[in-house]
């Protein structure tokens, strides 16, 4: 599972309303920009803008309210006793994978009465931000003189001893902020035992579906409240928001706390040029292709949609957001503007020949570290983990089987000792795998695969010998890994159980596996390491001159944003900033994705048509942010983040106030839901309602 | 249906590959570079360069045996009677059309041991170009003096007035060159009674399949020979090729005779910076969407297989096409070649104040016509028909009964009296629908559709209602004009017929056409018009400095290229210019789509393994040439057009003798293949052998 973020679909207009707000932009205030990190949040510009400046205490108790879902969202504390707030499609993999035995707890809902009735997560991981220290001086030690690839390998182990240190009951990730300009270790909490206990009807969460994605006004309820656990009761989390069920006001000061999950703000020309040309072209026609795919798959059964309903869901999520990127960069104006961004920062170094000795080679570099891209990489190392659950399973055994018995700074960064827990938390998942749907899926896999190295690559002739995809998909669906015990048993068993077993999904990864470490080693020496060594250098300058006054990329840690609840124009009307559930009813149709749930239809009567549902703000956000609280000056939810705008799309690349907008559930909508819909009085009550 | 060639897949290294070759290329002499009008072909250019110089009968022959398959491919006599060769996948759609009642003819192939068992095409029609008229005048007359949008009309009524002056047994064409510097009217020989004679299997004829697109070495049997009736008895057709059996040699001089569909090598580069950044994307991503959705289809059984053959290859035809122009203009190089290009032309304009005063603004009114594009106009009027066979003849039902009976030069152009005979062989066609397919296609169009335009799009409401895509599209597949007798009744009983009728495809159609045509009207006045009056401009100041030196864009009319077999370097290894039968059956592994036909098998110890099987040529070609026969000095056919290696994909905006190359199916390999794999003899000697 990737970064999340529901980053949406109404992509014809897309290209015209970026065009649009750049040129309506011009040099026009972007008071409300950033993606601050916690440690360096620029306070008194707050304070100046809106009259009210953050103190310290205030930073220190939203951060630790706040927390991170380890495979890609956000959320936060709601309650002393471990209350989590997400978004319903953070959460949509643990209500899929607790839907058996006739359940469907997507079409139903679920809703615990009581604690004993919430229910275990098969693999969920959400982590509290405890620390942040800087760890830059250790790591620049470490690569200090050494040569681009050296310097990757020598970063990598001094991590794994740095983040091996730490308390063994933690979890610490070394971030590279400013494209390593700053290095920081980051101490979370880490809760794995996390039960769900509330997620309202998918047709609610996500009403509107795929065709409404991009757009405002939304009418969603995409809440799900899950809860941590410690030693088989409720944890203790006396850090948490409290709970303001009146919603914000248009024009209030609000703060988003959440974890972007990534943005290229400080790329160079030539990478987003790879981007634009290369990636994303790439990505957008496969993302496509496999929607088209899944989507009809979905259309066969309705054991096949809710097989494909997750899968479904996140690629069609990573698809627009690709789309979204593609348009941005390929609006001539923005990428104009990056080109003159560059250039005017890069004359300013030539202007000092002591810094143009230092740092102006750094793009040039990039740039040809871009030129040595090879496309196969992707389909040689990863593309088949990644078409397969059973595959990817196989592939994590294969390597650890190799891997585990290293010292921990000389494996691959995602076996090293502080990245273990994790992962065997995915890897011994109870969550149910369906072979028919692995097979059909693989197939997809395999046929791309062929596609896009030829028939001839000699990869492809390993993988598929004389077998056609299909066949090969057929046979790897009776592999023995849907069993977490096999699973367990060939991790425990190590490399003579790896070398011994017959499963058909393990030969082929056993198989491959020699060209995959081969291909993914020089990927890192070729492409990795100078791009580091490069954006590192190019960090360090823009950091030398700019400092701490702008913020980081995203790096899917803990950023705290400001803004103002705020309507804006599209294309010449004005867009309100509320929505209300009267609207909810009017779209309705009774037909998916506009069908309501039939809780909806009883409660019609009985619910205040005013009551406000969803709402925008300026608030700086991006994938990674859905299930990010909205509080207001006094820390009190008044929202909760769920998606962006049509505008917001470019924000990878740039962010533009007059129309970039986050989208939000209202917190008045999601108390009223709560009392009248599912007539609820246990979670209100803990919410202090 | 549009304008066809198989222009393929390998896209992870296009782009690549097309910054290599113009890096290689730079100054590099592009001899063999054009697609030559019959009657401004440079002969002594040719005879400079190859020793050989056709003279006028040597052309006029060539035209005479050369013929257009009006749906969109190329062909050539190849006997007095009647007898046309082109390629499978150019017939594929009246192979599929004849196969019912438990016949499969794509699996197995077709072959007529006589003139009896030869079958008529249910919609096939294949044009000889008589002559070629010039009609420039009486077109800027007609125009003279009006503003964009009356001239847009003026033009379109005086092509009518022209076209239906011909003689009703001819078909007429005026032809826009040099996007508006000429105008010239094409008359045509059409013959509408085309009978099926002989087709190998599917297998065989694309060998490789979608994998192996875009590569080369190829090793397909791409042909297909029908011939065209003329009252119950083959036509006569005097002017043929003869055969040469032996196939071209390396290096020797080949002719190219054709119809290649679409070229924008004269185009804006604010024309072309739509197609990169608006209309490429979109079509892209949408033609990959549609093709995983059909590749599951047609998984789900080998009847859904059978009826998705045609559409799947139509459309990865397409998507392949636009994939590769994609990364044409995505290649920085080319596109700021492109740039300098127009920037030196205008400033050679604009230093004579004569022709910059006439010239000059014509490439902002173009830019400023591209701004005014709305990206709803393909979804409002057009999506639906293309989308639904059974929506496509309601709409042209629909329109027909408010068409005819207006003035000739009043109607839209595809009403016009010239283009009925046309329009009613597709019309009345008897080639089967299958309403689970149409269904199938149609709501995954309906869902692109509401994706598209949003939900809230007073268009949606108007299609959709309150129905699901899915249930709007199960109520058209019970349509009744699956039946050509009641689209014939509907077409003679005219409006009152329409007006009356229940059936769901024609009130649909009906209920959208109001705003079908209004789009399209706005589409014509602010798009089109003023696009036209640019580019005649420009058209007619490329005219002026260059004259016929240069080679007009391809309109899908006759073209004669030259060149000669070559091989060429790809990636530092050296590409030979030929295959045989041994590489055949080495590559062969019983797998689909690399699996040989049991009609091959058998013949393997039969045929001569170093018999040559595909060879490329450095002809300059473009999709529509598919079918085109490739011919030595003498005229004879030494080759069959089927395609265009990987770095030909650029050739809508540039040509590169360096790699572009076309491929064909060599002469030797078909007359082998009739002999020993198909036992046949009666086409043999037909062909003089």
């Amino acid at each position: 599972m990737s970064i999340r973020a529901r980053l949406c679909g109404r992509l014809s207009i897309l290209a015209v309303l970026l065009v649009a707000a750049l040129a309506t932009s011009g040099g026009a205030a972007r008071a409300d920009e950033g993606m601050w990190t916690f440690d360096d949040f620029p306070a008194s510009k707050v304070g100046a803008a809106y009259g009210f400046t953050p103190n310290q205490a205030w930073l220190d108790k939203v951060r630790l309210a706040s927390v991170r879902l380890a495979f890609g969202c956000s959320g936060s504390f709601v309650s002393p006793d471990g209350l989590v707030m997400t978004n319903h499609h953070c959460a949509q993999g643990c209500i899929s994978q607790l839907s058996t035995g006739g359940n469907d707890y997507n079409r139903d809902g679920f809703y615990a009465a009581s604690l004993a009735e919430e229910r275990r997560c098969p693999a969920f991981e959400i982590n509290q931000l405890l620390s942040i220290d800087d760890v830059t001086a250790r790591i620049k030690s470490a690569e200090g003189g050494l040569a681009p690839g050296e310097a990757n390998a020598a970063r990598k182990a001094e991590i794994a001893r740095i983040t091996k240190a730490c308390d063994p009951a933690l979890r610490c990730d070394v971030v590279t902020l400013y494209n390593g300009g700053q290095y920081k270790l980051y101490t979370y909490r880490a809760f794995r035992d996390v039960h769900l206990v509330w997620a309202p009807e998918f047709d609610i969460a996500f009403f509107g579906g795929d065709p409404d994605n991009f757009s405002f006004p939304r009418f969603d309820l995409d809440i799900t409240l899950v809860r941590v656990y410690d030693g088989d009761k409720p944890a203790r989390t006396p850090n948490f928001f409290g709970w303001n069920p009146a919603g914000p006001k248009d024009g209030e000061l609000t703060f988003v706390s959440g974890n972007p999950g990534r943005t290229e703000r400080l790329a160079t020309v030539a990478e987003l040029q790879y981007a634009r040309d290369v990636a994303l072209p790439y990505a957008v026609r496969s993302g496509s292709d496999l929607d088209g795919y899944l989507v009809r798959y979905a259309a066969e059964s309705p054991e096949h949609a809710k097989q494909a309903l997750d899968s479904i869901f996140g690629n069609e999520n990573g698809l627009k957001l690709n789309i979204g990127r593609q348009a941005a960069l390929l609006t001539p104006a923005l990428f104009a503007g990056k080109a003159k961004q560059e250039a005017d920062f890069r004359a300013a170094l030539a202007a000092d020949p002591a810094k143009q000795a230092k740092y102006g080679k750094a793009w040039d570099d990039i740039a040809q570290a871009e030129q040595r891209r090879d496309d196969g990489t992707f389909f040689k190392d990863g593309a088949l983990a990644r078409g397969s659950t059973l595959l990817g399973y196989a592939q994590t055994l294969v390597r650890a089987a190799e891997e585990r018995p290293k010292p921990n700074e000389k494996r691959l960064p995602e076996f090293s000792d502080a990245r273990l827990r994790t992962l065997q938390l995915t890897l011994f998942s109870t969550a149910p795998i369906y072979p028919e749907f692995e097979q059909a899926r693989l197939t997809w896999s395999l046929l791309k695969l062929r596609q896009n190295l030829t028939a001839d690559d000699p990869f492809v002739h390993l993988v598929l010998g004389q077998r056609s995809p299909e066949e090969l998909a057929a046979s790897i669906a009776t592999s023995k890994l849907t069993d977490p015990a096999v699973r367990r048993a060939l991790w425990d068993g190590g490399q003579s159980a790896i070398d011994a077993s017959t499963d058909p999904a393990i030969v082929l990864m056993r198989t491959v596996e020699p060209v995959a470490r081969a291909t993914r080693k020089t990927f890192e020496t070729d492409v990795e390491a100078p791009l580091a060594a490069g954006e590192e250098l190019i960090g360090e300058a823009r950091f030398a001159v700019y400092g701490t006054s702008v913020y980081p990329d995203a790096t899917f840690t803990a950023r705290l944003s400001y803004g103002s609840v705020k309507g804006y124009a599209e294309r010449g009307h004005g867009v309100a900033p509320f929505t209300d559930f009267a609207g909810l009813f009017e779209r309705a149709t009774g037909r998916a994705p506009f069908a309501l749930p039939q809780s909806w239809l009883n409660a019609r009567n009985a619910l205040n048509p005013k009551t406000r549902m969803n709402f925008v703000t300026t608030n700086d956000i991006i994938g990674g942010n859905s299930g990010s609280p909205v509080i207001d000056k006094d820390a009190r939810i008044v929202g909760l983040i769920f998606d962006g705008n049509l505008q917001s799309l470019g924000g990878d690349y740039f962010y533009d106030g007059t129309a970039n907008r986050a989208v939000a559930v209202d917190s008045a909508a999601i108390s009223e839901a709560l009392r009248v819909v599912y007539h609820d009085t246990r979670l209100l009550k803990e919410l202090g309602q």
